[in-house]
C-alpha cells in the first residue's frame, strides 16, 4: 500500500458507481486530483444535493426533486393516455425516440416475487388508483420483454380489464437494420408469430 | 428533456470522471439514486476531502495530504536508491509487482516542449538537489519507452552523469507470455537489438 488514506478512500468510495472496477476507480482517482480538481468538487455537490433531494414523483413516481415531475406537471400532456414503464430511463429514452404526448407511470422494476418484489412495491395500487378516477382511457404498456417483465405486463393487462381501459404493448421483433442471421432465436419466433399485414 | 434539474447536474457532473460518457453517466446517475444513495454520500465526501487536502510529497511529489508520503517517511526504504517514474499510479504498480525497497521520483509527466512542459514542470531542479546532496548513489528510470519518455531519462541520464550517479533503466522487450506473431516491430527490434547473454 503506498497510496495515502484521502486518496485510497476516493478509490474506495469510486467503485460504488456501475461498471467502475479497481483498476477504472484508479484512473478516475488520478486524473480528477491531478487534472479536475474543479470537477471533482462539482460532482461531490452534484452528488450531495441530489442524495439529499431528489425524491420520486408524486403522481408517475419517476425521479425528481419536485413533488410533481416536469411531465406530470405539464398542461401539454395528455393525461388520458398512460405509458407504463420499468425505470426512469425509459421515460427519457421514449421523449428521445417517439412524439408520445401522454403520461407515464414509472414501475421501478418489475414483479419478481423471489426477489420479494410483489404488486406493493411497483406502485400498483397507485396505478389502479389512477385506472379507477376515470381519467385515464388508454394505457401502453412499455416493459421489457423477460419472464418477470411478462407477468407484470399480464397482471397489469388484467386491472386494466377490469377499469374497462383500453390497452396495448409496444412492438417486439427484429430490431431496424437487424440481420436475421444475427437475431436470437426467442427475437425471431416472437417477430414471426406476431407478423402484421403488409402492403 | 425530462430530467429534473438536480438528477441533470448530476449528469452533466459524472462526466468529469474519464472514460464516462453521456449513457454510463445516466446508468451511474439511476443506479445510485434509486439503489445507493448512501454510496452517493460517501463518494461526495471522498471526493470533497481529497480535492481540498490531497497535495504533493515534499520529497517525491506523489500525490498525498501529508508532507511526506508513507514511502519516503519509512526508515525501512533506502534513500540511495532512487526509482524515477513518470506516475503516482506507477509508484503503486512497481511496489505491487517488484521487492523494490528504494524511493521513488514522481516526475508527473515527461518533457513535452510543445505542450510547455519543460524540465521545470516535471520538477527536475529538485531531482538534481536530491543528486548533488550525495545521499542518492543510484537511479532507476522507470519512464516509458515513448519519445518524450526518452527525452526525459536522455535528460535525466545527463544530470545523472554530472553527479557521477550510476543509472539504469527498465527493460523494454516482449512481455512475458507475448507471442512474437503479435508484438509490433519496433518492440521486437528493440528486443532483438537488446538481446542478453542467456544460459
Amino acid at each position: 500500500m503506498a497510496y495515502s488514506p484521502s486518496v485510497q478512500s476516493l478509490m474506495e468510495a469510486l467503485r460504488c458507481l456501475p461498471g467502475v472496477g479497481p483498476k477504472s476507480a484508479q484512473r478516475m482517482t488520478f486524473a480528477l486530483l491531478q487534472h479536475d480538481r474543479d470537477g471533482a468538487r462539482r460532482l461531490a455537490r452534484a452528488l450531495e444535493t441530489a442524495a439529499e433531494t431528489v425524491g420520486e414523483c408524486r403522481r408517475c413516481r419517476t425521479l425528481t426533486e419536485e413533488d410533481l415531475c416536469q411531465l406530470c406537471a405539464s398542461d401539454r400532456r395528455d393525461p388520458a393516455v398512460l405509458c407504463v414503464v420499468e425505470n426512469p430511463s425509459d421515460v427519457q429514452a421514449l421523449e428521445d425516440a417517439t412524439d408520445y404526448a401522454g403520461q407515464y407511470f414509472v414501475l421501478k422494476g418489475r414483479l419478481s416475487p423471489l426477489d420479494g418484489i410483489g404488486p406493493g412495491e411497483l406502485g400498483l395500487e397507485a396505478l389502479e388508483a389512477r385506472f379507477t378516477d376515470g381519467e385515464v382511457r388508454e394505457i401502453i404498456l412499455a416493459v421489457s420483454p423477460t419472464v418477470e417483465g411478462e407477468a407484470t405486463a399480464q397482471y397489469i393487462a388484467s386491472m386494466a380489464a377490469e377499469a374497462d381501459i383500453r390497452i396495448s404493448r409496444i412492438a417486439h421483433g427484429v430490431p431496424l437494420g437487424g440481420d436475421l442471421d444475427y437475431v436470437d432465436a426467442g427475437t425471431l419466433s416472437h417477430a414471426f408469430a406476431g407478423r402484421a399485414r403488409y402492403g
